[in-house]
């Protein structure tokens, strides 16, 4: 449990069961490894100080190898986001031993979360050689180079398979013009490399194609993936939602968060079907710095605003996004990879006293 | 041939074939679609005034079909290649024809050009983001998921197939390396996504970890790609050499080439065994302002700079390309898109002007 992290946290109420549940929506949280649990630690208090009626039931997460050798993500992390619905989550260490495979892709696949969303804001007081991006990129999150279907050929000759599906390329394109619907946004541009890869590619392309023309209110375009990061590079104004497969969501994502200040300021959601979602930062698990009270709670705690907005609960979101970017702007209790001296603990307090 | 592009621009003579021809290096000189005509006029008055000992063999290039139906390249300018080895090449228009090639990709396929070099080098004078960029892209150009090979498994399931090969890679590694080691140049990222395609891209991997232990002068370091877009866009002055597989090759060389001001200033190669090679722009054919006097040829004579240097002739190469930096820094005559009012003529004038 979360207690034997900074050891002078006091452990926010919220965190145990009580009589005061009621009326509480509870969410899984998988604190993570490394810095996970004193970032996690930090959006709870900061959750608290909101008064944000959450209840959080914490589990932890590591690949345990379940009937046949499948592995499979713990039985008691299962239940919990099978009856909750909604998952928090930290850094998870990359797996190491051979065979093993990425908790972040094992959850991914149990809860058949099909869409990568990573809205990407510039930050007001924390520069960057860009300003004003806000795009939000929607990723494929099932299938494409992801599919893990390798083979050897003869020797010296590998193949690797590219699985484009139209179920799936119709579910993210729908999704995308949803999102962009529901969030105000006016453009989505579908990104691909359909003049190489024509079946594959063409088929998602024709798939958003496809589902743009119910959604006469949104503008589409398509581009072709190098097209779009050279221009993101030279001008990101001039994008808004963009959805593509798996691979090249995974590049373009990691890119724009670049451009806004990197994974440490970068939130991100994964969606599945009937509201099943988790949210989670996407930075790594920085075993330098782990329990020294250096690490930055910003991504975790953006992540955990877009799941408020998830849940319907856009004020609370909302309140606490403004105190973490004023404290940012304010630029006088900072983390140290924000260009501050202060702890993580104070960078917490400080947002604390501002929602 | 170019006499018709630009009425009043004398055709250099070195275009023509004449007793004065002995000593000189004989080019294959692809003028391509759009506005490539007017900017290999333009490169060839650069080279002029510049007493470059090359002799230019004009080749139109537009796909054919020869026996059984196969898309080949003309003959005529096949058989030129063959005899001169070096090409230079202006923009192709896109094919537009279902089936028909890019003959982008057909004449990288037919001589074998497996590496594509493209140096990016922040250009003096012309403001972007970013400053001090000096890198390099190498990408495989012969396989990966440009193999083409694709299937319909059953209705509404497609798969591509990405084929990576021991021998292309270890020569796309060992070609890296020998730049680096020839371009004064301290290290080499190998850029991957071993994590998940693990034969694949582990196979690339593993080539380059070998080839690594024979340039032990050359750092070598392993980068997941979307590392690489992250860290590129917040500083690419932390990159040297990167050789990748052929997509991520497609995507970072783009991506690059926006950090210093776009396809339009950055120079490209095209590299096959025995000194066979085709420097080319990599921008469009622009044909909405094609015959206009208006097109930048910065891209095609950097590439031909590039191709001076591949030739060893490196005094010529150093010359023309100090005197085009040297234009760009001054701007006062510049094209439109370098931020100028000049037209393509004047630009070039200037340039000859100072070689
Ligand atoms: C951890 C890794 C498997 C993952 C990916 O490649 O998808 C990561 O880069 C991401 O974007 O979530
Ligand atoms: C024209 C196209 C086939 C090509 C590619 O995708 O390789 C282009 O983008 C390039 O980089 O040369």
């Amino acid at each position: 449990m979360l207690t034997h992290v900074l050891g002078a946290v006091k452990k926010p109420a919220l965190c145990s069961r009580s009589a005061f549940t009621r009326g509480l929506k509870t969410v899984t949280l998988i604190p993570g490894d490394g810095i996970g649990p004193e970032i996690s630690v930090a959006v709870m208090k900061i959750f608290e100080a909101a008064k944000t009626p959450i209840q959080w039931e914490e589990r932890n997460v590591t690949a345990i190898q379940g009937p046949g050798g499948k592995w499979i993500i713990p039985p008691d992390c299962k239940e919990s986001m099978d009856r909750t619905l909604i998952g928090l989550k930290g850094p998870l260490k990359t797996p190491i031993a051979a065979g093993h495979p990425s908790m972040n892709l094992l959850l991914r696949k149990t809860f058949d979360l099909y869409a990568n969303v990573r809205p990407c804001v510039s930050i007001e007081g924390y520069k960057t050689p860009y300003t004003d991006v806000d795009l939000v990129t929607i990723r494929e999150n099932t299938e494409g180079e992801y599919s893990g279907i390798e083979h050897i050929i003869v020797d010296g000759v590998v193949q690797s398979i590219k699985l484009i599906t139209e179920d799936a390329s119709r579910r993210i394109a729908e999704y995308a013009f949803e999102y962009a619907r529901n969030n105000q946004r006016s453009s989505v541009t579908a990104v691909h490399k359909a003049n190489i890869m024509r079946m594959s590619d063409g088929l998602f392309l024709r798939k958003c194609r496809e589902v743009a023309e119910n959604f006469k209110d949104i503008k589409f375009t398509e581009m072709y993936l190098d097209t779009v990061c050279l221009n993101m590079v030279q001008d990101p104004t001039q994008f808004d939602v963009l959805v593509m497969p798996n691979l090249y969501g995974d590049i373009l994502s990691d890119l724009c968060a670049g451009l806004i200040g990197g994974l440490g300021v970068t939130p991100s959601g994964n969606i599945g079907a009937n509201g099943v979602a988790i949210f989670e930062s996407v930075h790594g698990t920085a075993p330098d710095i782990a329990g020294l009270d250096l690490a930055n709670p910003t991504a975790l705690l953006l992540s955990a605003v877009m799941m408020l907005r998830h849940m319907g609960m856009h004020d609370y979101g909302k309140k606490i996004e403004t105190a973490c970017f004023d404290t940012i702007r304010d630029k006088k209790v900072l983390t140290g990879d924000l260009g501050g001296k202060s702890k993580c603990s104070e960078f917490t307090e400080e947002i604390c006293r501002r929602v």
